[in-house]
């Protein structure tokens, strides 16, 4: 989520976030750089966690990024793996990085199938085109017609989803990347069903079983902080007033960075 | 390239890029589904004839396509690759699939470091976003203004992928995956040199010795049709006239799907 200048972030993790955070303090090799509020750290959060990773939290304000982090990560996004003294970017080349870096450590999350990794690599493409970003332009919309017109492009995009789920995970059994990949916007769909007249049931009863299957995750609960600091911020995306990379992107129709 | 309903495509490659489909006739285990004119596909196609891997070379007639093709991907994109009965698409999809099907094929394009690997993956989330819509955008554009911005958009995309330029290839004297992402375009800039004023000496000397590197590697030349037939192709993108998915996206501010 590139940058976010949006001021008055509340600054840390609450609820079951926090805990999580108080228990990745001591120092390690790899430092995860995050922000709590953004799905894209939860992205990379969630295969943390999921795979049992030693981790050091550090979060990051984005108005005070420090020298060390600008140094090592220019751009100053987040999420971002601090791995012997140099910096990665963007959530799944991360989460990818994860299953290079620490193949043995189980479980994986993209299968050892060339022909399945490529599949989950097709469907959480799926996800970042057609899904990701009509999920904010149905939350950007300010006009009536605008926002029908995004919520019918985000339920197609997820009803197309939905056609390969196994149940109860994406591949079946098996939690994968495509989960990883599409479960942050899961658990902030209430901003739209709140908002925007967003109904699960639009994309089918297997979808709201499955985005239920989602939601109760542990990984995805560990990650997770309270609704109450989120309503602002996302009440600035409500509002189209929100100045993040990808806010403005969606705004100007240009992929988000 | 997704769909292609331009009509009147040239229906097959000519020149060097001939005589390699000539070559790749025989049935084997991988049947590569290509079009000869499309940049998507030159990049999986550079990436088979860099690692030699065994493949059967199929084009794909856009207003015919067969009903075999369609049955295992019912999307009818290209490239595809047919692979044990089961259709894969997406060009970059396919090239990290030839790294996971055809591992001891050496050599290979995507480095073992876990590191490296994700620092290409950036470079070519990079070109994806940055370069190739900005691409398109200058040769779409109708108006001087917008031809002007996006040229602007486009050479700062070079620009900063230059800066990481090892040389005489990205990363050094290793060619890789971020090279095959971008030599399509590289081979391709004639179109906006020639229709938009663009001259590579616009990125900086190293980019254009970096081009000229590209744009002479076996693999892209064995890749690369005469450029005549070329021309009518390009001249209804140039004219904003395009129907490919591609096109029509650009043109309405969306994600190349």
């Amino acid at each position: 989520m590139s940058g976010i200048p949006d001021q008055r972030i509340f600054p840390h993790a609450t609820g079951k976030a926090a805990e999580t955070v108080a228990k990745h303090q001591e120092p390690q090799d790899l430092i995860f750089h995050a922000g709590w509020f953004c799905p894209y750290v939860q992205r990379t959060w969630i295969a943390l966690e999921e795979r049992g990773i030693p981790y050091q939290y550090k979060e990051v304000n984005p108005y005070k990024k420090e020298k060390h982090f600008l140094d090592i990560n220019p751009k100053g996004l987040v999420p971002a793996i601090e791995y012997q003294g140099k910096a990665l970017y963007e959530s799944l080349i991360l989460t990818e990085f994860l299953e290079d870096a620490y193949p043995s450590t189980k479980p994986n999350l993209l299968p050892a199938d060339p022909y399945t990794r490529a599949y989950v690599r097709i469907w959480i493409d799926h996800i970042n085109k057609q899904i990701v970003p009509n999920f904010m332009r149905v939350v950007q919309a300010q006009e009536e017609d605008k926002q029908k017109a995004a919520l019918a492009d985000f339920v197609k995009g997820l009803t197309t989803l939905t056609e390969k789920i196994k149940g109860p995970y994406f591949l079946g059994e098996e939690f994968s990347l495509v989960d990883v990949a599409i479960a942050p916007w899961v658990v902030r769909d209430y901003i739209i069903r709140e908002n925007r007249g967003f109904l699960r049931e639009a994309a089918g009863d297997v979808w709201k079983q499955y985005a239920e299957k989602l939601e109760s995750r542990d990984s995805v609960l560990r990650t997770q902080s309270n609704k109450e600091h989120s309503a602002e911020i996302y009440g600035r995306y409500l509002r189209n007033e929100a100045q993040s990379e990808a806010a403005k992107a969606i705004r100007e129709g240009r992929p988000i960075p």
